[in-house]
């Protein structure tokens, strides 16, 4: 992936420099996206006219190598990240100094606060991340990677399917083998849930074997070595596949499909949101279904932007969007499908597309049920 | 591990409670260790006479499983959290409302500030961290399970270095070995150095391959299921032994030796720190060694106390911590030997004694070596 740093940037400096004279980004992730640089207690001063990354001796080889071009202010142990950005921003007599509230302490934002003596400080929350919900050619490139990745992990871990293996055991060993693929590691702690656990969105992996019920909701990605995700749901029947499950699953696929088929530059995402929920709602499982339809993803797991019934956004060609619905019925269970869709110009891509999510794909067979 | 959540909690409002009326706990390592829970997104409202935990209908579950006897106020997805916490510290008429200022974002606390309208916000960032420096019985099994995990991944990963295998391809097995023995995972992500790579003390894995240097630096830890902690590091002889790496090994481990010796309660972090930067110095090394000598640790990676120059921070019995001196030879290559430690009510226990770190038990034989 060959990246275009400057030009990202340049985009912010447009979007931002008339409410600041330069920009100090807090968020380590923001920093990666406009210097490219991978590692953590750096921030980055942006100006008119210079780029400065604010950090200490332990990266030094580590900035050379990653961000050429980029200058760097190396400081003493004894000096404070905030008293280093402080000294760069007086030198510069700079007058209106954007900070990202959303990615400072409260602490740290007093101590740089008082460092700054006179210099206003303007608050650009959130801001680099909008500019960064619309991703370039490279960027999609391995948010395809990481689909990719995810989905050959998913292959792996139907494959070892067996009565005895539990949650715990099958988090593992997706996670490894997505790394043998060539993934980084998960993009999040993965969601692996026996029978009535699926009705718990934030459920972690514990010690139930795939014999205890009939059905697993494995929620999953991976993340590549330049840390693009990818998040994807599949929900599956390992026992006996029931007539309720049948209806549901059922529900939530044309849930589904009837959302991502809306999506396209321009709509709203809280109309992309209402086709699914109306839909659910309609077929009289409201209530099992309380959480967003999605979000965006790229470099973090939850960006912009998101579709809720509250939301405000529209969507824009280059937008990187989950799309997953559930039905959590508590003491059941909960059946949810999850794919990873890229806005185009016309219309979507459904970047995991190739990830099967018929019922009849979903059925995995001799496993509990007698044979 | 069964812990007195209670007694916990009544230790952190003797410490506090003349400084404020009523505590808001938003470091969610702060959360877990004070009621056990191991979830996200969630506050704690702690008040003379009550515990409230603040959190979402994601967490109904896990919260009743892991916290009973706490109370919970589930906030609708349209309440935001600062708004569902100043509603709770207004009904109650609290004046003086502490803040952890280190784990709040400047946002959130300009969001809390506006809701809580008169009351007085008094910042006690650090203070529940220095309280939980000192580990009690179940937090030091815990510890002692997590350096038993890493010490068995160390061994593992010794049994399988091969000239061809790559520092990511290690760090992966690495993690998946520890996961079979028990752990939750890695308690970081580990630092895997062939040859001159030691030298970075943040390297990340690459694909340099055992066979591309004389020399492996290994810095790992697991995790318990419990979330507790360890952190280890020995430097590795895979090739050929030259004088120059034996002078240096003998200087490191003098130095990790003499300053662990000196730990006991009443002792200053910067003595500890001095006694090992001092004998490198006169070793003629001094200016390859400039970070602190150790950390504590537990629940996170990095915790109070820090031994360092600047420190003042005395030991008490109960702290956990890391001694890590290292000699970074740029070009060459670096040599760090760190052990886990136990501060003991007349000295010190070294938690990972059984880890070998002899020059003998540091060499790898027949990997690149002509046989």
């Amino acid at each position: 992936m060959s990246t275009d740093f400057k030009a990202r940037r340049n985009k912010v400096r447009t979007a931002l420099f008339d409410r600041c004279d330069a920009l100090l980004v807090t968020n380590e992730t923001n920093v990666t996206w406009l210097t490219g640089f991978s590692g953590d207690s750096t921030w980055l001063l942006l100006t008119e006219t210079e780029e400065i990354l604010i950090s200490d001796f332990r990266y030094l080889i580590q900035l050379d190598e990653e961000c050429p071009g980029v200058a760097t202010c190396i400081r003493k142990s004894q000096v404070r990240i905030h008293e280093a950005a402080a000294d760069l921003i007086r030198d510069r007599k700079i007058g209106r100094i954007g900070v990202e509230s959303h990615a400072l302490s409260f602490e740290s934002f007093l101590q740089l606060n008082e460092a700054l003596g006179d210099a206003e400080i303007v608050d650009t929350r959130w801001e680099i991340e909008e500019i960064r919900s619309v991703k370039d050619e490279g960027e999609l490139q391995e948010i395809r990677e990481a689909v990719h990745l995810a989905a050959k992990g998913f292959d792996y871990l139907k494959a070892i399917l067996t009565p005895e293996i539990t949650e715990v055991e099958l988090a593992h060993e997706l996670e490894h083998a997505m790394r043998r693929f060539g993934a980084d590691g998960v993009a999040f702690p993965p969601i692996i849930a026996v029978g009535d656990r699926g009705a718990l969105p934030h459920y972690r992996p514990g010690d139930l074997r795939i014999k205890d019920a009939d059905t697993l909701l494995v929620d999953w990605g991976a993340q590549t070595r330049l840390r693009y995700k990818s998040d994807l749901t599949r929900t599956l029947v390992t026992g006996e596949l029931t007539q309720r499950f049948e209806e549901i699953y059922n529900v939530v696929l044309a849930a589904q499909e009837a959302a991502i088929a809306a999506i396209r530059p321009g709509k709203s995402c809280a109309e992309v949101d209402a086709v699914a929920r109306d839909y659910i709602a309609e077929q009289g499982f409201g209530e099992y279904f309380d959480h967003g339809l999605g979000h965006g993803f790229g470099l973090n797991i939850h960006e912009q932007p998101r579709f809720s019934k509250l939301s405000t956004q529209v969507l824009e060609a280059g937008m990187v969007v989950t799309v997953e619905p559930g039905i959590y019925v508590p003491g059941w269970g909960g059946i949810r499908i999850e794919d990873d869709v890229v806005v185009t110009s016309d219309g979507y891509e459904v970047l995991s597309a190739y990830v099967p999510k018929s019922l009849e794909s979903s059925i995995i067979h001799g496993l509990n049920t007698p044979r």
